[in-house]
């Protein structure tokens, strides 16, 4: 079970077939769909550095997929010039996006197996381990994502409204995406709903991709500004929030995409459940509340221009927060792999991972 | 007192000089400043059509001198020719924009003066006496602002930090706006305050518009997108939200651009005072509640895309009000030319008048 094949007509953000590695190119989308053979480590270098696969989970899976690519032509190699080439091939891949934590991540589990291989294995041996790594890392988000849709679908009936806001979908994993998981189960469910999705300024994942993605799917999707969704719930057409999230605290303080605060207040004003979605891994007990994360401040040319077009004075400032945090008790639970996380966070996150 | 030599740097919307019609033309904000002499009727028309002027106070202040360039050079003919000219040239510049009240407001007014006037004037009398009606109009709208602006600035201390919506600026009157005006009377009076503007989706007013006028004016403006208020606010730079209004039920419900009610509940949260500016024409005690307010559905590619740039998939579907209803509850006071009024707001707004 893909998240293709679950999602019907989307296509994989990664693909690794024959020993050839595709990426969807994402800085495209919604105007062309191009999947592009990566041909060789500096090509998918490019990639993870200029966004066409983004989002932690599948920027992780193409990086392992990435470490078979760069030693696929070289399995003559005596066994530790391969790994050499290995640990090489690595580094450079993090250095297309130093901060990208998943990157990191994949890259090290993937070179910890290297390392482990009995001795006499052979520089094809060591080729065959590193995919069916790779593959498992994949496989692993797919089912995250999966038991995301399971624990989240019964969230969402027949005549649900369902609001999004930026894009944590299928696009940004291997998978179903985790906000849009329980939306793409229950949709395979047959269940009748429709999903508003918020463009998201300044960089607008939510127009670009989210919409995208969930009108590829099948599923009813309207798109609005960020600022029409008080509005819509005034207007009863919202009955259930889902966002994904890029870390929560100890205390279920939620870090996302800037905008996310304003829609759990807004939620809370009228009464509409606010949910997280985030595989475990997102929620890290070592931060013991939002306070302590560092809202990243990100150039002024995404406020001041739209679509490439200047849309404000020159010289005026700006802020351009890219993240904000949503205090806990505006969360009514937090959709992981393991269940539903609710109230009172910093003991049932606690038990979690206990 | 002029909207102009108030507020320093900002050139007027609509300026009658020496017998000729000058207009800002906003369509090219913040770009260019470009003021463009209206050479004649047809001129206007389309001036009005394409918001190169905008605003109700402004097009109101607008039309009213267009009837006297209407009749500018046909000061010879007999009074009868010069009000049938006069009557059709109301008409057609009410054309350019039918539903915008204060248009057909001020022709009418313009009408009615000119059918009152003593049988005895000639043409060149009648051309005086409009121009002296028009000249009437233009400064009963500068010293609405100005009123509002004196009310509204006790409002706005050192160190405030305001938020606003939209514009409801001096660029959508004749003075220094309704919204602005508190602002612009309390940065003359050497307080240091920071405005933070929502850009305003989909039309952009307050990136284009309203953030270029107080820059211009010297006044701190901080440009953000519509969904990072909230943050804003997390972090305490909000002390004050002033937006202006289209119309105020007798209840005290506020119609106004679309994310009008967003900033309100946010606003509220986090125990911020939130304001309306308007003159008392904009209060309808007719209208009982927010609830008979018909929100205008406007077209889907202003949501899905931005100056000619494509930003969302094709054959999406989308919502797009113009504007929303903040339940009177939500709003601290009405800055009115006559004071601010509060709650109860349906006893204290027919006590306005009374």
């Amino acid at each position: 079970m893909t998240g293709g094949a679950l999602t019907g007509t989307l296509p994989a953000t990664v693909r690794w077939e024959d020993g050839r590695l595709y990426l969807l190119d994402q800085t495209l989308l919604p105007a062309q769909t191009r999947i592009e053979e990566q041909q060789d480590l500096q090509q998918l270098h490019d990639s993870i550095r200029r966004l066409a696969v983004r989002g932690a989970p599948a920027i992780g899976v193409a990086a392992a997929w990435g470490l078979c690519l760069a030693v696929r032509d070289k399995q003559a190699l005596p066994r530790e010039a391969l790994l050499a080439a290995l640990r090489e091939a690595g580094a450079y891949l993090i250095s297309a996006r130093p901060t990208a934590v998943n990157l990191a991540w994949a890259v090290g589990r993937m070179l910890e197996l290297a390392g482990a291989l009995p001795a006499t294995l052979d520089a094809a041996g060591i080729y065959s381990a590193l995919c069916a790594e790779a593959r498992a890392i994949q496989d692993e988000d797919v089912a995250l994502c999966a038991a995301m849709g399971e624990h989240g679908a019964p969230l969402i009936g027949d005549n649900t409204g369902v609001l999004t806001h930026c894009n944590a979908g299928a696009m940004a994993t291997a998978g179903i995406g985790t906000a849009t998981a329980p939306m793409y189960v229950a949709h395979g469910r047959g269940v009748k709903f429709r999903v508003y999705t918020d463009e998201t300024r300044p960089l607008l994942q939510g127009a670009r991709i989210t919409a995208w993605e969930l009108q590829q799917a099948g599923i009813p999707t309207t798109l609005i500004t960020d600022n029409m969704a008080a509005h819509l719930m005034s207007q009863g057409l919202i009955d259930l929030v889902i966002t994904g999230t890029d870390r929560v605290a100890a205390n279920g303080d939620v870090a996302n995409k800037i905008g996310t605060l304003g829609v759990a207040i807004l939620a809370r004003h009228f009464g509409i459940p606010f949910y997280v979605a985030c595989p475990s891994s997102t929620i890290d007990l070592a931060t013991a509340t939002g306070a302590e994360i560092r809202i990243e401040e990100r150039g002024a040319e995404e406020v001041t221009t739209f679509g490439g077009v200047r849309v404000a004075p020159p010289d005026i400032e700006t802020r351009n927060p890219a993240f904000d945090v949503t205090p806990a008790e505006l969360v009514s639970g937090l959709i992981t792999e393991r269940g539903i996380v609710r109230q009172p966070y910093t003991d049932n996150l606690a038990r979690l991972f206990a």
